[in-house]
């Protein structure tokens, strides 16, 4: 008679079962029949199913055999209170875009309702599209980290700071007052952070930006940007300072591994090197850049020079959507053409540069971004045993080229389910929708066109 | 007391009422709450809900008071059967992508039950995104045509011609022969018509292309061919015939109204104007021609020449999807930047060519692509009340830049119900997923890498 010593079964809270996990880290990994635990909203494990049953005792598990399990999306850049002005104009000049209607619409309607209810919105449309992190980047930070954390949902709000007075500060002194103090009130929260978003080059005065760079370094912040999104801004630059956006960044201390540069896309070969060299993060928003003809982001060379890369969907009244697995399919996509090299930028790699590359972004690889044990569990599960991603030859090619984020069933973040089947755990449906028609009938009846 | 003279009600099969009809002619136009009223697979009006309850006594009637119906979208160049190799080989160079991966893996598996089991999950994915007519280019058009009438699905079957033997014919003769046979089977079918598709200007001979002039006028048929996909191909053209491919194509009597010329990547001006003035159409696969690096189509410029244009998905080893609504929204994005104006290409012209302009690139403009009385009921029903289009506040906007397929509720083609309530009506998915695994595990047993 052999005596076989068990170990006693260990306790978790939540035991998720896939037909794959793509873990992201190591790079280009599918895991089959494997299982991630969850203990605290902490990922303990990733193992294979056989050995978690053995394991674990978990209060709860979810089995989803024709799934693949990946880490939430993270949008590395969006203004998701606009999301009430999704394709409010269209199809027009940037400027007469600008000026004709957005400037027009915003000033009569913003303020903190506008953005608690459009964040709301937001959140309901990247849960259900597998985007478990926002990038966020618009007024009334205090409004916006608010009804993040009602929400649950993981964030980086933006701290504005431009060169003239908004609804949000009249003038600099008040922005960087509120942004402290809005940066104070969050400091410790473990969802929601703070970044500054000074908005872009030409309407932030070296004054401002050093300000920034000193406030940065001390409260250790990202400093989110858009820059060089066309080759107007970058001549316009010249013209003004007598350097482009990147070299007068640089002159001002800003360009180091707190930058997360937005668009890029009129770059030349030095700024690429000096985005490597600094570990700045490009967050590239394909989709934005297309439809307001703003550029292309050379992201084959972005990657070649060995720069992060993350992934944003921009604004819904530019884009018109939060579909980050659209975006990255996109960014896949474009990145082959604007390189002339149908290799450049892969599926794995467009995967990460949407996981890990955006955890970066906000500043929290720490937590997310991958599937891996003491990471926070900020998951989602994709079903591919549907018509549109069969056969199934590959499952990172099909989560990047063929899937659609309605394929998305299941959301977690800090590991608590948001969405179920389908279903919103916390946000019902008809009430959103209900209160978007008031906003449109709103919006409809102060539009100056 | 006065007397009213009521006309007594009109029969008729089928009245749809929707919030919003798009009937894309006029060009741009929103019909809010019309209805479509169907006779025997016929539209037989277009008019506002409360008058068609007033004129007709419908056998059915369809409400869908959240939704905007449109013109069934036609993808205007697909190889459907390769849907079997979805996503079989990504991110790889062209020249090792066809002969590293996908030549040999044709090589082994096609033939009559490939090209069967290859379209009939492809009819399914069109319908569950809205597609309702395909311009078919694979071999085997006999199995091709016998499938799409069997779903009564729409489609112009193509009738391959190459320099090269292959599994569906061995010499110039034998294509000529099958294809004269082919026609002459489905010359009188109301559904399922026949083309040629002679493979590209680089895989046949100049008496080749002659023999299809002569044959395509005489058979009043089009032809649907790859051209000017890549710089390369230009330069070969130059090198081997002394001409780009559209000069040679002229030369030998091609470039007429029947061309139906797909990618156009590479093309100045001369041939921008002469594609106008000979009334070719061009099928613009942007999606396919990002994935492979093979160029930019200048949309805007073939727009602003006057060129018919129409949308093509291009086949499922390339793209890897048959999903008519994103690849709508990349062209309309896309072109925007590669224009250099915000405003080329708007929602409405790319609506448009994903309906009227590729009813004219298969041929069925007579009967398909817009709504209008005396056109066939091909039509397709999507679902504005979801949380991604909301608040709308442009109904063609929301159509082009935000709607995903998964919006489409319902699809009928001649009048028949195909799709009800995201339930199809002919096709089994279960069964139609267990087909394709066991493809899967067919193709992966003999695959070569």
């Amino acid at each position: 008679m052999t005596m076989t010593t068990q170990a006693p079964a260990e306790a978790c809270d939540l035991l998720i079962e896939a037909g794959w996990v793509v873990p992201v880290v190591p790079h280009g990994m599918v895991l089959e029949q494997h299982a991630v635990a969850v203990r605290q909203g902490e990922i303990v494990a990733v193992l294979p199913i056989r050995e978690a049953r053995q394991r674990f005792e978990p209060r709860e598990v979810v089995s989803r055999p024709h799934s693949a399990l990946i880490p939430g999306l993270v949008n590395a850049h969006t203004h998701n209170p606009m999301t009430l002005l999704r394709g409010i104009a269209d199809d027009l000049p940037l400027m007469e875009w600008l000026q004709g209607h957005i400037w027009p619409v915003e000033g009569a309607v913003i303020g903190p309702q506008f953005v608690a209810d459009g964040i709301t919105l937001s959140v309901a449309e990247m849960l259900r599209g597998g985007t478990t992190c926002a990038n966020e980047n618009y007024f009334f930070p205090d409004a916006q980290a608010a009804v993040y954390k009602r929400l649950g949902f993981r964030a980086r709000v933006g701290l504005p700071v431009i060169d003239f007075p908004t609804a949000w500060a009249k003038n600099d002194d008040e922005y960087f007052d509120r942004a402290i103090e809005v940066h104070d009130q969050w400091r410790d929260d473990a969802l929601v952070s703070t970044a500054f978003v000074p908005h872009a080059p030409y309407t932030v005065s070296d004054a401002s930006f050093e300000r920034i760079r000193m406030l940065a370094d001390q409260l250790d912040m990202p400093i989110h940007l858009h820059t060089h999104e066309t080759a107007h801004e970058v001549e316009e630059s010249l013209h003004k300072h007598g350097q482009r956006p990147l070299a007068r960044l640089d002159r001002l201390g800003l360009v180091t591994d707190r930058l997360v540069a937005v668009h890029m896309t009129a770059v030349d070969d030095a700024e690429i090197a000096l985005c490597a060299e600094r570990g700045v993060v490009v967050v590239h928003c394909p989709e934005s850049n297309l439809k307001l003809a703003s550029g292309f982001c050379p992201v084959g060379r972005f990657e070649k020079a060995g720069v992060v890369l993350a992934i944003g969907t921009d604004g819904c009244a530019s884009n018109n959507d939060l579909d980050m697995f659209g975006e990255t399919r996109t960014a896949a996509q474009l990145a082959k053409a604007v390189a002339g090299d149908a290799a450049a930028f892969s599926a794995a790699s467009a995967l990460r540069a949407a996981t890990l590359g955006g955890a970066r972004a906000v500043g929290f690889e720490d937590r997310i971004g991958s599937i891996e044990a003491g990471k926070r569990a900020d998951l989602a599960c994709v079903d591919l045993a549907r018509i549109e991603t069969q056969p199934l030859h590959h499952v990172i090619s099909q989560l990047v080229y063929a899937v659609g984020r309605h394929q998305v069933t299941d959301v977690w973040i800090d590991g608590h389910r948001k969405l179920e089947d389908g279903r919103l755990a916390d946000l019902d449906p008809d009430a959103l929708i209900a209160n978007a028609r008031e906003w449109r009938s709103r919006i409809a009846s102060i539009r100056i066109d």
